[in-house]
């Protein structure tokens, strides 16, 4: 444990907690992370944080998706800071809005047309709201665990909501077709929409791919009830195919839900969706002060040009690839087994024999202490600052993490020979 | 109509129909405003706007609430802008999240705790859910269209809701006292909040204050039930009173939602709230990618400060006391009697014998054609930056507003004389 007393991080906490409800809300909250990880930040450039207590970290949470291109990306910066000289949140959109939507609809493949909000989960809740006015149903199926945000009929905690908030959720497991099946049979005449993430990416579980056959049924039977097959893209944006996660498998979604990456760090999200919906979205009303800011809609095209001029896939790709390669040697070197999986643009490493995630805070913290900063449950982020050579920077942290394991967990023989 | 076919804001409204739904979505639509109104804005400074084509307006909306200090206050841009140099959305807040939270409780009357989100809607809904998670309850009583956010269960709207999403709003007349009553006899035993806002300000109606006997009944029947009374401070915000728009009453609200104003057109929320809800608080699960944000915290910070330092609330008053006097006399010359309503700081000005809001908008529209931006059905916004130059400015466009009204009208010769 680095923050001391007299730490400025330390300091900080002590004063929050006086004035924040448990003195930081949120899936920041630093208590949800090993020991040694600050609270508080005072900045971030390339793959690289600062915290307020002058530690320098090569960050593998990209804040936790949206730094996608790395920190203060200097182009997405002028171009905001161009528009910031103008003005930011006026009467009315400015052009970059139009802009905006006619690049995604230009690259994502199902986007027939756009619109904008802030939050991951405003873009959910869109969507859903607009296959709710099409189809003038009601029920949603999900899978159970799923994250599609935080408003009431979708965070992952209960407290504070009703039974009524979720009256029409219907929940399967990810890639369960018998179950999305059963689940289609119950409520196939009152469903509105099947809402799923392009792959199982769970808090604390082992990422799994789409089997592409559920993904296909779910393709069909939507089609088949008349539903919209909603992909929650907030998470796995830009990161796995510009035109959208499900392009390399020949599955269109009607409606896709953006955030995090699309403004790399500026607050913007979006719903893209097909022609058939565009009436339902124009007679739903949902609206929010800063929703036409031009700042952000300035970055998110930077952003789009960035991604798709430099490879942004395939870069991740790249560096993920030699990220999860190097891990898994010095798992095996080290006789510290793990489970690496998620495409490798956004890796989770998780412990054989972890239950309490043990090993992973130990590694975490560790690894920590060497510069590097991951997380022990949460899928991690690549980004295009990442070079080679931070790649294997990085790898010398976790050298040291994965030791640190095996000198207090023992080093796995018996696994390792089986 | 000036935006002829070779405009630039009819050029980009060609291309916005195409790539976004009705070429535009939510409240800053401009086909809901007078012909003539642009759709697209280049720039704002201070109290005026500039539109695509280039033409300039003495704006009286101030984004629709958030640049109370006017546009790009170079005080507060020059705060953003070094933490922007710095980073935005970390890994964590930055300190301007503790240095903010703290100047809303020294500030607020009844804040004890500050928490942050992105959109007024955010705030509303929060509130809402730390309410239920404190009581174990699930009614909400909220006045019949007040406007608390575009979420299914608030939004004006209902297309793509559900029943079960407005299940638990128990709804009442505002200022109706013995409406109050009753509906809170029907749901008390399960009421978790009332939520209202300061004053009644709804779409197209007379703004009306709050009867303080209708204020003074909320608290007794939150105080017996073990309700929680939450103010939607999310369009009065830093305009009536800095510590609470019913400070000057003496009632105190449990929790308030904040948004528009709080960082002068940058996008941020806040909830705060008094220390028996501090524990329900950190017992929710709500959060966002960019709630964290620290630009936009440092901006609060300068927009509060600067606030306080310049007496905002009672700029705002003389400016705005000014427009109602001008207003006033300019209806009574031209024989065009209208009723003006709401804080002075809030004017909404409607017109006699108008039910479909013919005369307010070609009122508005002739206003427009001589420099000023108003609204003939939305309450409008004054800020810091208005000088009693500027109200006079607009007030020469009013004068031959109204002389158009009257002319297309008539002089309400019988009305006046009566």
């Amino acid at each position: 444990m680095t923050t001391g007393e007299r730490s400025r991080d330390a300091a900080l906490r002590e004063r929050a907690r006086r004035v924040v409800p448990g003195g930081m809300t949120g899936h920041l909250h630093a208590a949800l992370l090993p020991p040694g990880y600050p609270q508080f930040f005072a900045s971030g450039s390339g793959c690289r944080v600062v915290d307020v207590d002058g530690r320098e970290f090569l960050d593998f949470m990209c804040a936790w998706g949206p730094n996608v291109l790395g920190y203060r990306h200097p182009e997405v910066e002028a171009a905001a800071a161009r528009q910031q000289a103008l003005g930011d949140c006026l009467n009315g959109p400015s052009p970059w809005m139009v802009e905006l939507a006619e690049r995604l609809v230009d690259t994502v493949a199902h986007a027939d047309w756009a619109m904008f909000q802030k939050n991951g989960t405003d873009a959910t809740t869109v969507a859903l709201m607009i296959a709710r006015a099409a189809t003038g149903r009601r029920k949603v199926i999900v899978a159970r665990r799923s994250y599609h945000g935080a408003a009431p009929w979708c965070t992952p905690v209960p407290a504070g909501t009703t039974a009524e908030d979720r009256a029409h959720r219907v929940e399967i497991t990810y890639n369960d077709i018998d179950g999305l099946e059963s689940a289609f049979e119950r409520v196939s005449g009152d469903l509105a929409a099947i809402l799923v993430t392009p792959h199982r990416h769970e808090l604390g579980t082992e990422q799994q791919p789409v089997d592409p056959a559920f993904a296909r049924r779910i393709r069909a039977l939507c089609d088949r009830a008349g539903a919209a097959l909603v992909l929650d893209e907030v998470r796995t944006g830009l990161r796995i195919d510009l035109a959208g996660s499900w392009k390399p498998l020949g599955i269109r979604p009607d409606l896709s839900a953006w955030s995090k990456a699309i403004a790399n760090g500026h607050a913007l999200a979006a719903v893209t969706g097909i022609d058939a919906l565009r009436d339902a979205a124009t007679r739903i009303f949902t609206t929010g002060s800063f929703w036409c800011g031009a700042v952000a809609m300035a970055a998110g095209v930077a952003t789009l040009e960035i991604a798709l001029r430099e490879g942004l896939v395939a870069h991740l790709d790249r560096v993920g690839r030699r990220l999860r390669e190097g891990l898994a040697t010095q798992s095996a070197s080290h006789g510290v087994p793990v489970r690496q999986s998620g495409p490798v643009q956004m890796p989770l490493v998780l412990f054989e024999d972890d239950p309490d995630f043990a090993k992973g805070t130990l590694f975490c913290a560790e690894a920590l202490a060497h510069g590097a900063y991951l997380h022990p449950r949460h899928n991690m982020f690549l980004s295009l600052a990442h070079t080679e050579a931070d790649i294997d920077r990085a790898l010398a942290a976790t050298d040291r993490a994965f030791a640190a394991v095996a000198a207090r967990f023992g080093r796995a023989v018996a696994r390792q020979e089986a």
